[in-house]
């Protein structure tokens, strides 16, 4: 007997129809003997629907209004799926977040989980009962609900996996698992059977959005053994789990990219200690979060400082170097929106040489310019002109044999 | 100044233009210096679809679950309200019935308010700060969402305004107040100013569907003085008060009918005592509600028993007589779904005779047959073939000098 915790998403959930067919599967775990408790997102486009009529209200509304506005869909399909099960025979109840609880900090739009307070659930869960959580949501220091971001319902599953001590956390979504990269770009792209927690991360971060970026964290950090499965198929999904789990390392897992990258140039910044510092800080006053940053060699004494935002943060960036011309000399600001990254993964590359040459060789033999590179143990991104995504996602996949 | 509880209804919350607008109306009696306490309904429609939903997965859904699941749809309107109250420049936050707590009993789906703990509110509203109650609503005492059954956020406006000790309660809603009649069957029927609980509870509980009952008795055993009136216009609506403020007494005050009965005969039953014990108990014990009984005289020793119940009673009242038919001697059930129930309504009526008379001598004059009479200290109620309905009511608005 093992405990598990499934999670629905939004297209999961999408409907009637879909609701009790997940709750068909509920129904398959619980008779094969395991403990099971579910978390539930919205139904697909609920939540949209619901963020659109707080912007329509305001630009600049009051997060913790947004936060009991958009929580109501998560309370939905809470209600919707323990009936459901119910109605297949399994006992079941809705927990909304602030029932059980779920504390968080008081980040309205964006909380943390802090605790959830599992005993009663536990207690439940042996009693036969399953648990029908409500996703992407907790109550925060001020009894008030707060939710966790878009996505926030994996972390909510993971967190809740953690509590429960479940054995393994079940993410039910649109897509099979992970890919070595994105099918609709490489028809030979293939599922992954297991991947690491780092790696999964690294791929997350860098815009495969099968899971919460927060929700891998914590699983790393807790020790969470993550499934990500289809509920459209009963194929098996992909593990993501610890390293020691993976036998066979790959040197590549994966090949990620994300065009919500925009690169910023401050041309001819003396090159002097403390100007970097002065860029961005000015940078971090205006909430932008900088991405990679690379600094050519000096020349005449001044150097060009390249930099890259997130698109949404592009003009804040941009205003924000501006209005601080006055403390920092530079000759003038270039701006490209027009760009991808795109990153080689793979906890193998620690103890191989080699992968970012190849990856270098390979983009050069397709005459792919590399605009700026950046590496972390288990990453090598570059960027590239946008137009190049495509040929250069699939060249990549297939120099480091990922083709299916 | 004074305290005042806004309620707005579905239609008057029916989308971000309406909200905005109602917003607005709550502006304006803050910037007249009262305390405002705001109570809304769910968007128009929105009940009616978390209805269905929980119809489709079970017609026999666990009401805990149905109470989660409906209860969000007044969740989303009070945050969105908050919102918008907020870029109006009122200080405003919403609260959800378990957040105040709004304590219920544990009826799920028609639950009962016990207990409002005001305190916060009140002292909220002392500081300026409107809050804005999600209507409908409240925790039992099992610590799980309870609702109040439909049109349930009337009795959450009234039930706040007593534990506020508001000066008056506004029910927001797409009438201008409380007619004499159905001003779609008679163009003629005229907006009553003041009408008194007494009177409002037999219009409600006849067919006049502006208030809830439950709120109406409530309102009437807490001496909390209602206003009924439309969001869409500015003129005054009508006062639900006690009967001491109500100068002018009229004679009668409306003509309410309700299509809602079905008239049960039970033929040649034996005339002696406990004979209407066993129908009306097996009837009870069915959980079928009887409204209009009427018993004739007895010849050769039998006699026939007329009762009517609500139409989603009937077949349950057929089934049940038919099943207790070996207690029961009877000879046969005649039915007939097309009754109309008309009421003459009017606390004048308690000193005047003769209301009675004039109702059966206008009926007669149009050669409708009266079939079944019942009558209480200010109504009159008789059941007619279902086709007369219209022609009914018109008669008697103007027989009773109502028209406008």
């Amino acid at each position: 007997m093992s405990r598990l915790v499934m999670k629905f998403g939004g297209t999961s959930v999408g409907d009637i129809d879909r609701i009790r067919a997940a709750a068909r599967r509920v129904r398959r775990e619980v008779e094969a003997g395991h403990e099971v408790a579910v978390v539930v997102s919205a139904m697909a486009g609920a939540t949209n629907q619901l963020v659109a009529w707080c912007q329509a209200l305001s630009a600049l509304h009051d997060a913790r209004e947004y936060d009991a506005v958009v929580a109501s869909g998560e309370q939905v399909t809470s209600g919707l799926m323990a009936i459901a099960l119910q109605t297949e025979g399994v006992e079941a109840r809705s927990w909304q977040g602030w029932q059980i609880p779920v504390r968080s900090d008081d980040a309205h739009g964006k909380a943390r989980i802090e605790r959830i307070e599992a005993e009663t659930l536990i207690a439940r869960m042996a009693a036969g009962q399953v648990p029908v959580v409500a996703g992407f949501q907790g109550i925060g220091p001020n009894q008030r609900i707060t939710t966790f971001g878009r996505g926030g319902s994996d972390t909510s599953a993971v967190a809740l996996a953690a509590a429960l001590g479940a054995d393994r956390c079940d993410i039910y979504t649109d897509v099979e698992g992970v890919f070595t990269t994105d099918p609709r770009i490489a028809t030979r792209a293939r599922k992954l059977d297991r991947i690491s927690y780092e790696e999964m991360l690294e791929l997350a971060s860098v815009g495969a959005k099968v899971l919460q970026t927060r929700s891998v964290e914590l699983a790393m950090k807790e020790r969470v053994r993550v499934q990500v499965l289809s509920s459209f198929s009963d194929a098996p999904g992909t593990l993501v789990v610890g390293e020691e789990e993976i036998v066979e390392k790959e040197l590549v897992s994966g090949i990620a990219y994300s065009r919500d990258e925009a690169k910023v140039t401050v041309r001819r910044v003396p090159d002097r200690p403390g100007v970097a510092a002065l860029i961005f800080g000015a940078l971090a006053e205006a909430h932008v979060n900088v991405d990679m940053i690379v600094q050519n060699v000096a020349a005449d004494g001044t150097t060009d400082m390249t930099f890259t935002v997130s698109r949404a943060d592009f003009p804040r960036a941009e205003a924000a170097l501006r209005a601080a011309h006055d403390h920092i000399p530079f000759a003038e600001i270039a701006t490209d929106p027009n760009v991808t990254k795109i990153s080689v993964v793979g906890v193998g590359m620690r103890s191989h040489a080699g992968v970012a040459a190849t990856m270098f060789k390979t983009l050069a033999d397709r005459s792919i310019n590399i605009q700026v590179i950046s590496t972390s143990e288990i990453k090598v991104s570059v960027l590239v002109a946008a137009e190049y995504t495509e040929l250069a996602v699939r060249a990549l996949h297939t120099a480091y044999g990922l083709d299916g």
